[in-house]
């Protein structure tokens, strides 16, 4: 079997995750290469794992021409940076969600991505190969539900990580940009592409005042109006008590799908005297990392089958972006966003 | 509206619900006559009801010629006695179960009911009233499951109530003539009144050991073979945490219908720091409070409407006492029961 | 038991609902009066059940000076002019929602009943009666949730009514006033009375194009702001493929509720070659039968006992009703409306 | 990191599953050889995968001087025989359930994993790895449900498999032997090894009479005694309607723990014309797929780890034989069996 040589840069919680999926999980990659700042980490993860390369920086590793592919897990302000650099040097590339920190970037990283269509490109929004959110398109798809014409998206990080979104507050672009932009990704995706036409949202820090003074809340919900008339409900959050919570119910005009409704960790029930229980999934690394590595495994095949396209496009990140920003602002102005 | 004229004797727990639904809940009764052996407790709900006849003894509420049926909420050993009496002044009996405390009193009331098939005779098996049974009987009659060859019936009381189990113990009768009747007679429900082949019965006093010394235990379970080799598994216990647990399954060659996998209490879901979380029923009252209702009406019903039967017969209430009678002395005596 | 004497207008379907309540479910009251335009029906009712008197005009029934109170269930424009004879009468009073048809109806309706604070005064708000809801709310009192600070509310009635719901289009008020107006009421309970700040609404006539030439739709959906800062999100529909879809989230500090997510009509669970299916409510008569025999309950108690007052005020019916004006308001213009 | 070289015999579909695990799944293992009596096969794996050896013959393999491990899925017949082979040339050992087609074989394999204390030897009753079984174990473990004392395990095949049980069908011992060992297995887990004092069993052909001719059914029903005096009830059948039906419940002291009782696909739930639907697992390689990657992965952490021992043992394998056997008797000649 051919194994596409690849080489990661970004070694922290989520890089970790793409890079054992990458050195264990897929058989037809081989990860020749890790980057990260911290060089003790780069040096851990060469000996532990028998890694040939190890790099401090992006631009040496990039250089390297044993490599076909990279995945950047880089911080956020550097992913177009990142993905100009790989694409100079004729690299597939996978990047983590967001694709750029403001819509100046993403729209550079599409004219990066037209350069050189023979490169895969694919962009990390991991849901779309999540197994329950991929049944759900193919029923969608298959027409099980008719025309699709609305989506309820809510997602809610648990209350028990609360400290390190407090601690992140000030730069995580707040809730639609942080947590919501995967919502508004599957909306899309569900409704196959339309164009938002207007957006409204509301809020507040309900419970964590933290967050205000960033112009952010704790729990937001917004209104999403599509061109073609369909449309959406966001509700995003921080503080779920009983764990990590994604739901989305797609509503169509023969029936209805939903996702993750009880975001149950498992198929265990416990009958004890509070009641029959199901316990739920604490993390996101938790309850997606099968869709982790369903996209990693995806972006391989799609290099060595060039008839495969990834299920997200740089332009599904623009517009995704795009959304993200007009809901921010409709909650800080407290207004009808057009688009 | 002609109303059927009526008297209850037994006014303790379960004899009071079914006193209250022939005062108020159902239109075409008139509870004109209430018994009991307290005095006292007969005067106060002759006198807040308006009830128009007070008696302490039922051979002379029967004797009361505006009556035309009686319910017999009376202790299980006055049972038979009773009937006979109500048909000796040619009254409509409803009967709480059991029928009789052995054998020889259930065929004695066979006899009793076909001395006068003039008069309604209604058993009281509740559960067949319960609108969630009632509904799965409909689609398995209806053939939704195909052939039905195995019922599964689980049956736990509550925790909760196990202080006044064990002062009960030794006149109970034991877990299966106490608890498992109800099962036993839905089994044979929703089989279609199979004759019972074999019984094997194992179980023991896992949690509260006072039952041991009675033959009997707080868990038991039970293999019923049929003569026409459909199945039946029986549990039945005394300790459940959540509630009151009473869940079926009926297979079929086609599917299968489960009633009360989850006992929950209402439409009420609690997300907290336990998990997803379903409150359960806590008593027999709550739980099946509609299908006492139920079966009271269809008893007056079908005595204004001759063609409608009662769901349980008489013969209902002698099968199901062999069967839980052989099932006891099953689990009594560790071997197989031949039937 | 002293009973009330209770007389009742309107025998329509809720009507009726409401009479058999009042006549065989309700043991302290008693329907000496029933009023209907339609005389043959009046006599059906009068005969069949052993009702004392019988009309066709409220005006004449009202005079009746056996009677104590009156139930009124005629026809939403004629609500506060029966409420004002009721009152003129000395009689307590039911009305079934809405209060009015417009604001300046519902102020004349709060005067009248100002007007005589011996009066009971019940409006049909029977969700509130609901034991499941009866249940959550209890349990947000208790602080289970700790303080609720968001309410998602759905409504969507089954599309196999829809051919009523389109004749009956052009007089329905719109899906906000029609349907949406109950959530509204349960909104306001969970979160204990906010006053509305803003709301903002959209939607359309996604599946039944008949809705949109009456400035409504098939599904529509809002966003309240209210001034205490907290939130809500409405939908309400018009074509459930599964049944009579009810539910509703109340979100806290410290874990959430949720009422009739799946909208299970009984504990029935059938396994097939579909997967493991739960069957769902199919009206709102099967949904909340138990409610509105509660609410009825709980008004001749009200009669009865001084200190107990009714859950939903004339000042709710007011609210609410201001409010579904102003998401029709908003979904019709688009716009965000300020209260 | 050092990787344990190991080889595999059988490549049929659950050797196949093997096979990918530790090719692709498992970091710290290293496939060096493949043996299957096909050698086309053999050589496909070998290119496909750039595996180093390739065999026909098991007996050849085993004396590759690389190898430390094998894993055994080679027909049930020939497990002991190749347990010895392995053994004999210092191999550590991964065997498939069944451990033996009889109990001499059984006692015979005990006998050979004592010659070596040295040897990893790890049993295929992967279910004591599935991440919802082994959550369950922790929790019960951990008190969480006081003493556990009853356990219900019930394993349904889909009805879309029938034609190849039926094929199946003389040579697969029967359902206590070819499906319900996993059951068996798990109950001895969760009650903490207990030996059995007595086993019952009933059942029949109910749909597909093809299997009565064998001595077996397609749904058969066991009880189980314990020297302990705890009990279990064993339901195993051939045609779930609505798929791979694998369902058990641990009922304890202070409560109960049920593992699939509604054996869910995924996340999604369906809202159409049926109801609320969830679709299920449709085969053990789909319920189970991560079940057989952990405990591979737990055999080759075994191997590495001295001091971590396989969660299933060789007595395991006699333990669950012998009762499996016995419930087999008990179901053929329709008795009591004493162990």
């Amino acid at each position: 079997m051919k194994k596409i040589k690849i080489g990661i840069i970004g070694l922290g919680r989520l890089g970790m995750e793409h890079a054992k999926n990458l050195a264990f999980k897929i058989p037809n990659a081989e990860l020749i290469a890790v980057c990260a700042i911290e060089e003790e980490i780069v040096n851990k993860i060469k000996n532990d794992w028998g890694i040939k390369y190890g790099y401090t920086k992006f631009e040496e590793m990039v250089k390297n021409t044993e490599l076909e592919a990279v995945a950047i897990i880089s911080p956020s302000p550097l992913h177009v940076r990142h993905i100009k650099l790989a694409y100079q040097n004729n690299l597939h590339v996978y990047v983590e969600k967001p694709l750029g920190i403001n819509l100046a970037e993403c729209e550079e990283a599409e004219k990066i991505v037209e350069s050189n269509e023979k490169l895969v490109f694919s962009l990390g929004f991991m849901r779309r190969y999540d197994p329950s959110y991929a049944y759900a398109k193919e029923l969608i798809d298959n027409g099980h539900i008719g025309e699709p014409f609305m989506v309820k998206a809510t997602s809610i990080d648990p209350e028990h990580t609360i400290d390190g979104a407090i601690k992140f507050a000030a730069s995580s672009g707040g809730l639609f940009l942080d947590i919501a932009v995967h919502d508004i990704d599957l909306i899309r995706w569900f409704l196959n592409d339309p164009k938002v036409s207007k957006i409204h949202a509301i809020g507040g820090s309900y419970v964590h005042q933290e967050f205000s003074k960033y112009g952010d809340g704790d729990n937001v919900a917004s209104l999403i109006e599509f061109k073609n008339n369909k449309m959406a409900i966001l509700h995003s959050g921080r503080n779920a008590a009983h764990g990590y919570h994604v739901e989305t119910e797609i509503i169509g005009s023969k029936g209805s799908i939903r996702i993750g409704n009880v975001p149950q960790k498992n198929l265990v029930e416990i009958l004890d005297n509070n009641g029959v229980i199901k316990k739920c999934s604490q993390s996101f690394q938790e309850r997606f990392s099968e869709a982790y590595r369903l996209e990693m495994q995806d972006f391989i095949d799609c290099i060595q089958n060039k008839s495969k396209k990834p299920r997200s496009s740089v332009y599904d990140g623009t517009e995704t972006t795009k959304i993200a920003f007009a809901a921010t602002e409709a909650f800080q102005k407290s207004e009808i966003i057009k688009m």
